[in-house]
């Protein structure tokens, strides 16, 4: 270790102690006064090492204004933590110092991971089933609207949000908002060598309100709605890269952070390919915690294979269209795939954002039993002319109730995740073969379905005998309905299995019906 | 140029003196007589150094069998060559020559190579648009029953044919082949160390067959159907790689040539991702040409990413079910996508094997509105237990006559492809915007279709007072009507543009229709 602790002295925090117990997976921030001279943000490196045992992660420090620096770790460990700062400053040189994280509090599952492949879970290995929505500009638009939109998002299914860093200047949106990124002058004087640490302290304020509601920020670092009205969209190069920095060292240690490069990143004209590559390695490299990372499309899907991307966010106007169509995309990049974009609940006149409540709850479910996960989005037009797509506010359509109800039966879902179970010949069956299947008839109207179940693949066992349970659910009127019959299998044919009986379920004829069927392992 | 022809002695040719002509594209081929002791497979190394200007070819030489050594060569230029070869046995090495490439014949366009992205051309830029079907094992059956299915090919509609070069132990085609590409004793005991010149020569003699016949040779190097009767699916990795290496070394100088590293890959158990991985780089570097390569699968996807991959050869049972699905492939791979199985036109007892005529051409339709390709397969059974799909023979079903009317419509289509126009909100229609269309009806059967085109995407225009024909395409019964009006443009809404009359075009009714629309240019 070429750490000496004889050559370093007490770190000096800037105002209170530093807190000497954080949480397994919260935040350790250590501040110190530092130089004011010349241009902080561009003189002055500083970092920190961060050790126990054979670990040791070094975590970016970043200037906050008024002479404070901070470096913020979030330790992914229990047990003791030492530290040292590293700088070309002598105040914030070779400062040491220790703490403790301790055991996380109920909420805190940390950070969430790919599980399985296709799925998520937190660090604790709690399974985490994104129903996500997107709320693009609401953390632009003032005290009172971000306190509302954060009410709805409290009584909402949601658990995950997508949002922009840098304002938006879009149809519907083109609020100045209360703070920019860099010092300077609205709309197109900025410095782009001075960040404005309260813009960030401001979103660091709303990443960590959605953290309290158990909320992931799906957080995007570029975008296309500014069009050269701040020019946010078209920095230099060197300026992408500094500010990409920027906001790793001060969000990467909350835990609910996600990273996502860009929304419709083909849309940003001034950008090519190889600067997304380019982006997407400083973020990866510069993560001591490598968050989720990917990156959202408009029209023109990025290499999802990348290395470097850990699930495909992926815009589709027609993915979840139908059955059997959700997975190719899982299929090619063998990842999570989460469809963040699917078209909006709304009436606007635009043809993305128009589908009916019930349109776009049936798309989660066939993104839901395809293996993959859906994203919301609501444009009703309203006399506030506040659309909860781009500003937040409240919700007015009729698919979040029912999107809770979804939630709770991934909740109730195996661990393992809602795999496809017969890809090619019955995309309705989604599960773990044996255990567990969602049916969904989506907009099918039948009044009986016979309990069939497709042969496991390769390594998975079906024996005679084996005994099902059933649940009707009306995944509309959110009812579930306990069929009385155990069913018990009897091999049918070369590719199904059903009850030896020949039982069917009786179903009501009405669209937006599931079967839920749950081995019985008593 | 490290090549010194002064120390060069000229090479002696095994029998008749060395052609001094051939065509572009064609065949140059030096044998020559060398050593016979050892095993000349193993011991001899042996190759060639083509030279014309700044270009400086290296092809590997192959043992052939009686003392002879073969090297091979597809001049891709024309003009004077000179060569010179290089091996470890005195007789080979440092011998040299010269010939000419001249004039390629009318129906000799060169191999086939990936084109604006997502198409084919040859190399003398004609379009190619693949037509293909799939015989497996048709090579391996004798005389009779290969000269019937090269009689039966040349009455078809189809230009690529996929065959392996291993033969093949699976249903309904267990007898042995007269020939083993090892020395060796059937079923299983192979020197992997001397190939059966014999049983090369006679594939190379087919794969001629197939060019005269102007059909891409599909060639499959391994696949699973041996599951260990001959052990062709499971020799070591040193025995791959040289049989690799071999099989290039013959067969790459035959202009009709693709590689197919596997079928369904991923039931091969004894292989591992990074055996293809190694597999796809070791045919890629050592095939100067760089015939087309791909990699087909079962049921996984392989990365079709990989840059040794030129196109994606896919089997999905699903993918070209309905409009707007076989987009989502060649989305994420953004390269040429074929896919090679579909199921089956066929009434055998499996279900990628039943597919009625009506929905194989059904399924190509689709496929080529999304602007990418589908295969052909038949597996009917017949008292003569000769499958299609298998062994070749006689083609019995319905969808080959239907696929030359497509066949025929694609070559009358823009050389730059057909591009799916609309891909989230009208997968009906394919074409180049503003200039050609296919919009295919499928399974729908309407009495009329409203003259619209989709507003094309950014960057081409559409005006007021275009001009278009229509014909009225019946893709079953192959009519084609053309429709007596001439369409003229008016915008219509934020997405459409039709005819400023409002004029439809009269439909019978009937499923299967496409409407074919080409702007008036004159």
């Amino acid at each position: 270790m070429a750490w000496v602790a004889l050559l370093l002295t007490l770190a000096a925090p800037v105002a209170r102690g530093v807190e000497n117990s954080v949480e397994q997976w919260g935040m350790f921030e250590l501040a110190l006064r530092g130089p004011t001279n010349g241009n902080p943000f561009m003189d002055v490196r500083f970092s920190t090492r961060f050790f126990q045992d054979d670990t040791s992660i070094e975590a970016a420090g970043f200037y906050d204004g008024d002479g404070v620096y901070r470096v913020r770790f979030l330790p992914e460990k229990q047990g003791r933590w030492r530290y040292a700062t590293m700088s070309n400053a002598a105040e914030l040189d070779a400062k040491s110092g220790e703490f403790t994280a301790r055991n996380p509090s109920a909420k805190n599952r940390g950070p969430v991971r790919v599980a399985n492949t296709f799925h998520f879970a937190y660090a604790d290995r709690t399974p985490y089933k994104p129903v996500g929505t997107t709320c693009y500009a609401w953390n632009h638009q003032g005290e009172e609207l971000e306190q509302q939109t954060l009410k709805t998002l409290a009584a909402s299914p949601f658990n995950k949000l997508r949002f922009c860093v840098f304002p938006k200047h879009y149809d519907w949106n083109t609020n100045e908002p209360p703070l920019y990124p860099f010092e300077g002058r609205a709309p197109r004087t900025w410095d782009f060598e001075r960040f404005n640490p309260k813009f960030f302290q401001h979103l660091e304020r709303r990443i960590l309100n959605l953290q309290k509601l158990g909320i992931e920020a799906d957080t995007i670092l570029f975008h296309p709605y500014d069009q050269g009205h701040w020019g946010f969209d078209r920095m230099t190069a060197v300026a992408d890269d500094r500010y990409l920095r920027y906001v790793v060292s001060r969000f990467a240690a909350f835990r609910n952070v996600w990273w996502s490069l860009a929304n419709e990143y083909d849309f940003m004209t001034e950008k090519s390919e190889q600067d997304w590559e380019r982006f997407g390695q400083i973020v990866s490299a510069s993560d001591p915690y490598h968050h989720l990372l990917s990156l959202h499309n408009g029209k023109r899907l990025f290499n999802h294979t990348r290395p470097w991307i850990t699930h495909a966010s992926i815009q589709n106007g027609s993915a979840v269209e139908d059955a059997g169509r959700a997975v190719l995309l899982r299929d090619a990049y063998r990842k999570p795939v989460v469809y963040d974009e699917v078209k909006c609940e709304g009436d606007i006149p635009k043809r993305w954002g128009n589908l009916s409540a019930e349109e776009l709850v049936y798309r989660f479910w066939q993104g839901t039993i395809a293996g993959t996960y859906v994203g919301h989005g609501e444009t009703y037009l309203h006399a506030s002319a506040v659309l909860w797509w781009s500003k937040g506010g409240v919700l007015r359509g009729q698919s979040p109730l029912r999107l809770a109800f979804l939630r709770q039966v991934l909740e109730d879902s195996p661990a393992a995740g809602i795999e496809p179970i017969d890809e090619w010949q019955n995309p309705e069956y989604g599960g773990q073969p044996a255990e567990y299947y969602l049916v969904y008839l989506g907009k099918q109207t039948p009044t009986s379905w016979e309990f069939k179940l497709p042969n496991p693949p390769q390594g998975k066992s079906m024996t005679d005998g084996m005994q099902f349970k059933a649940e009707v659910l009306d995944t509309w009127n959110m009812i579930i309905t306990p069929v009385e019959s155990v069913f018990t299998l009897g091999k049918k044919t070369e590719y199904f299995w059903a009850d030896k009986d020949g039982r069917s379920i009786a179903l009501p004829g009405k669209p937006y019906m599931a079967i839920r069927i749950k081995r019985v392992t008593e």
